[in-house]
């Protein structure tokens, strides 16, 4: 088995490389000639922040959510973005064309660009697009997920919990742990114990028929997915985000992962024990089917 | 007043822009040509570690410290460094000597370079060298720095911690938040409440004759200039690293603040409440007394 990319692209072969065009700052250039500043603050400090949005069907899916958090979460890092939303939206859908396209992912990064420390001042923000061709894992979505719990506690008491920033590493460095033990996923406990989140994914769990997910508080990154399955499981069965510990989980009928690449992903065993039946649960099942048409996924399995 | 770079330098005038001559991945550039991938993991993820030595009398101070922490830092990240010691001391020596710089900064960046995620394999590690010109503020050691106490909490429980990353955000917003509340340097705690370092700087306070400072468990950054004053404190006085409140610095005799470039730097108010006598203490004095011919610094006031 070769190990997902933290987006659920897998990493074999060609996929783990770019698309021949990247926009940096302004221009389209080939990716291997890619280059940023050196002085850039988003290299210096990782002040900065991302978006990974999957493509499909030759379209960047649920585009719309992933600019509004990224415009939500510019104030956080006192980053006053110049450009229009209808502008990167532009970019992307040229970032997806240029390079002909038809699945994988597109990250856009904002960076603060040169200036001083601790700012605010200095040029303007830095902006890359890099789409790479990609898709999801199908057969893993029959199987499911394993994840380990990390060492790393995920920091709640941050204003950087609440965005997707380039300070990315509590969460590659777990998901590295987390391979290392043979698991497919990194989850994250905060300082108190409590579930966070995954290491590139949110957590869903149903217990006593109540879709359950860690609220914003305890440290999960507001996933542009995880929004999503809010609203189309509303429809379905009673909703909750609160805060739970490791039992809860292992106590429920079903788990699942979500992020924007990957959509749902089974969650079928933590630290070795079976979650749930181990195995593809109907509430999984039923999102999938309704979301599929969002998000331009094949049926599982 | 101009507000400190968080290393201590000021970036009043030309004191903010670096040296003309910076190395990057292998090259000697002109500083405002330098560039680096933009598929280097350093600028995707942070995933990297940086060392800011201070540069007096034209020599890079404390420098086999530094690149001692650099080399113990790369595993925690899993970066392999493909360096000798002495190379990295000559390149810095060069840095130095190429710009004819007798008094400021020298920053050493080292990157996880392009690859996959979440690694490790990929190319070899990035590897940057940028000095710039400036004094310690020393109007400043005679007055002192006043803290603020960020809302911002430190993550002690990640080994990100421990270890100088770029993943720096974190401690660039407390201080962001400390200059537009007129502080000198923030204050972190850690998650439960213990003092863990400044954003900028580690924590030194004398209480009933002895000197503490946060143990490296409370999340406190292992500086280079604190394990020097640590060393040279044991002379003069009882020292203890432990675990500490608010109430315990707010208690103290005197309190000081340490990093590479500042050197000792007098703590005389936390959220405006004076911290000791409000002013320079004997404790301070003479660790700067004894501690310049180390750093090369001039005497304050």
């Amino acid at each position: 088995m070769t190990a997902p990319r933290p987006d659920g692209v897998s990493r074999e072969g060609r996929d783990a490389r770019l698309a021949a065009w990247v926009y940096v700052n302004g221009a389209w250039v080939a990716a291997q000639e890619a280059r940023v500043p050196a002085t850039d603050r988003g290299l210096l400090y990782g002040w900065g922040l991302f978006e990974t949005v999957r493509v499909a069907g030759g379209r960047p899916v649920l585009l719309k959510r992933h600019l509004d958090r990224l415009f939500r979460s510019a104030p956080v890092l006192g980053l006053e973005l110049p450009w229009e939303r209808a502008e990167l939206a532009a970019l992307a859908a040229e970032a997806v064309a240029r390079n002909g396209l038809a699945e994988g992912a597109l990250r856009l990064t904002v960076t603060a660009g040169p200036g001083p420390v601790p700012g605010p001042g200095g040029g303007p923000p830095g902006l890359l697009l890099a789409p790479r061709p990609g898709r999801p894992p199908e057969a893993a979505y029959a199987r499911g997920w394993r994840a380990a719990v990390a060492s790393v506690r995920r920091n709640h008491l941050s204003p950087l919990a609440r965005v997707k920033s380039l300070n990315y590493l509590d969460n590659l460095l777990a998901r590295r742990e987390a391979a290392a033990r043979g698991a497919d996923e990194a989850l994250l406990l905060n300082a108190e114990g409590e579930v966070a989140e995954g290491a590139t994914t949110n957590v869903f769990f149903v217990r006593r028929g109540r879709l359950c997910t860690p609220a914003p508080e305890c440290g999960a990154l507001p996933g542009v997915m995880r929004e999503r399955v809010l609203e189309v499981a509303a429809g379905l069965l009673p909703v909750e985000e609160g805060r739970y510990r490791l039992a809860d989980l292992a106590g429920a009928e079903e788990a699942f992962l979500t992020n924007a690449v990957l959509g749902v992903m089974p969650l079928v065993a933590v630290d070795g024990r079976p979650v749930g039946s181990g195995r593809l649960g109907p509430v999984v099942r039923e999102l999938r089917r309704v979301l599929e048409p969002v998000t331009g996924s094949a049926p599982p399995g």
